[in-house]
């Protein structure tokens, strides 16, 4: 994370709704067949706010993502609410798909009936569906329950509350082992603002791809391309340096909203600050779906030093995260130094492997081309804890960057394998 | 296969030695632990061949690749042994690695003590140890017991013999569930010649990274430019159209040799003929090695249809045959077309998903953006099957591209999972 002078970063209890200006409710509407499991939620902001998204970058875009992608353009990044439904992920189902997500933003826009002189200048909308953002989760090629939807809405729209977060974290998960929210308060030389965020991750309802969603918001008031760029720039280092088994959903989506309610202004100044507490919100989130994983029984954090550039760093690291036989190694506690050169090898990116070493939870296990066997046992050991990092040099540079995954269980191949229908 | 107008290929009985001018011999040395079990084999030729060689593209490349890649650079293709050894990949072993490689295509050289006389003005180096190449497979970062090898290649190159390449092809094995050979004779108008090889695949004898060689010999008579041309262009759609998990070997070779003991002189008209002829002997055994993949129960056939072009179609039949979510879905039997739709949205190659129609079995289950979920009970029956074709057509062009795969089970994670020490 990158020092920010005279800025403090605290975590503060709550989720989405410990900014303030922020209200939600969750409920179960009958998208998922359990009874009373909690599968929509509305995140309304009290007045207006800036709003960012970032998206999958799949060809295969399920019908929210290629209706919120088109919101966030129209209006410029300004907006009022997002609405999530877990336990269907309203992708490849076509026409009606797409109008199913948009019928889910104008119920959302009629019911909160925001006045329109309410909203500034800058959006010039009124309260129009285009300044609601939707994104699901679920079994893909299935069309929504759209009536159902469509009174949970209506039922949600009418009972927003703020502190409520933590439901709304429950709503969106599918088999996700456990809901994902974090919170800071950001100090600054200024006057201090908040954020809180909520993520879900790979687990699944029903064994289709597993989508990553995450939502953030808070009350600093930050410009729309501001709000953009921070999100970018912290997503790089958390949602997206993270891999359960390098597959990429049709629904992957990450909001922001800012609603300016603490009345602090992000400038080039204070953006560091903003930056700071974006990461501090995101990586234990992050690393809360790794954790989370199908299956996984281990995190894995792959640092990669020494390298040309920080893309390169990546690349090595990501290979190496989802190298199956590196994943099936460290799931199984063997010290196995040469199929991490073995995957470094092959990522695509030019060194030389005179002057590679590699390293596990800081135990050098590979130097000059030659295995140091004798630390193997001491490797082993650490390789039963639940974290395991692995640190390549590359010896060619000065850039590095950090992936984290997980191991590959037996478990992964029983969860995706079982039979669908 | 291309047509060869005038020319046939029938299967012939044997393997690596069915073409003429070829002896092997195959014994225990004393690298695998099991007493009798086979782990050294020489392969020589009665005069003198054209050699070629592909080999892994990973940066980290074992001894005996770097001592091969350089022979054939001296020789210019020509040679006339090859020595095999298992149990012991010889990688990642320094110095001391590469001097116990050069060791034993000394020790074959002057074991065969091949007479000056007998070798082609081409070479003009007499028999010297660059006219031997090497290949080791085995666990990594353990050093060669070179003392017992150089006894074994003696013993070997003294009880060479004709019509015993099943032996070799036994000697290569880690723990491949089976022996892989294959032979033909190629008819042509100009007269007939043999194809015959053998491979090794993707088991280990102890969990390391999977290694594949292969071995091809021939008694047409061929440049070694030319040789190399064909064994690169059938290795395009054979052993290099193969994926188990998407690792890539510190060892990986595959050899050619042409002795020229036919009589049939391979010109630009029968080049045809000869690369109709390598992948026939190259295809069985490339299949042969995905089917004794680690862990796996099923063969799956991923063929990319009217893409703009070939690589473009390799690149996401590649990223389809390695999708994690794909493996396990055909594990278990699960017509789950989505992910095969996002794993070709995430291949990094440009298409419009209205277009993509996937079929599974000759079964359509998804056209212009849609579902057809009817069919999906009999694709699930056609998942019975040990063989799976998976088919994608982009409908952005004319290309195709097939690569085969196979399934990720369980037992994937449990052979490489085990710890190794």
């Amino acid at each position: 994370m990158a020092a920010t002078r005279h800025t403090s970063i605290a975590p503060i209890d709550g989720g989405i709704t410990a900014p303030t200006g922020f209200r939600s409710a969750a409920l179960h509407c009958g998208i998922k067949a359990k009874a009373g499991a909690l599968d929509l939620a509305v995140l309304a902001v009290d007045t207006f706010a800036s709003m960012a998204g970032l998206f999958t970058t799949n060809l295969a875009q399920a019908a929210p993502v290629l209706v919120s992608k088109r919101h966030l353009d129209v209006t410029r990044g300004t907006g009022c609410a997002i609405v999530v439904n877990s336990g269907c992920a309203n992708a490849c189902t076509g026409e009606e798909g797409l109008a199913n997500a948009r019928r889910m933003t104008e119920e959302v826009a009629s019911a909160l009936g925001c006045e329109p002189e309410q909203v500034l200048v800058a959006s010039a909308l009124g309260c129009e569906p285009e300044q609601v953002l939707v994104a699901s989760t679920g079994v893909i090629g299935v069309a929504l329950p759209i009536d159902r939807v469509v009174a949970g809405i209506q039922e949600a729209c009418s009972s927003l509350a703020h502190g409520r977060g933590s439901e709304a974290a429950q709503a969106i998960m599918t088999t996700d082992p456990f809901p994902k929210e974090h919170a800071v308060r950001v100090t600054t030389p200024r006057g201090s603002f908040s954020i809180g965020a909520m993520a879900k991750g790979s687990g699944m309802i029903e064994p289709n791809m597993a989508t990553m969603l995450g939502f953030i918001a808070t009350d600093a008031q930050v410009a729309p391309a501001m709000l953009q760029r921070a999100l970018a720039e912290s997503a790089r280092d958390t949602f997206n340096a993270i891999t359960v088994d390098g597959e990429c959903s049709t629904n992957d989506s990450l909001f922001a909203m800012a609603s300016g309610n603490s009345g602090v202004v992000i400038d080039e100044e204070l953006y560091p600050a903003l930056l700071d507490g974006l990461l501090s919100v995101s990586r234990p989130l992050a690393l809360g779906i790794v954790r989370g994983g199908e299956g996984a029984t281990k995190v894995i954090a792959v640092s990669v030093y020494d390298a040309n550039t920080v893309d390169e760093a990546r690349q090595v690291a990501r290979t190496i995260a989802n190298s199956p036989l590196v994943k099936t190694a460290v799931h199984g506690a063997d010290p196995n130094w040469g199929r991490i050169v073995a995957a470094a090898g092959r990522a695509g990116v030019r060194f030389d492997m005179q002057r590679v070493t590699v390293r596990i939870g800081g135990i050098l296990l590979f130097e000059n081309g030659l295995p140091h066997d004798e630390s193997a046992a001491r490797a082993a050991e650490i390789l039963k804890r639940d974290t395991v990092d692995i640190e390549i040099s590359l010896g060619t540079g000065n850039a590095s960057a950090t992936i984290w995954g997980c191991d590959l269980s037996a478990e992964y191949v029983r969860i995706n394998g079982e039979y669908r229908t």
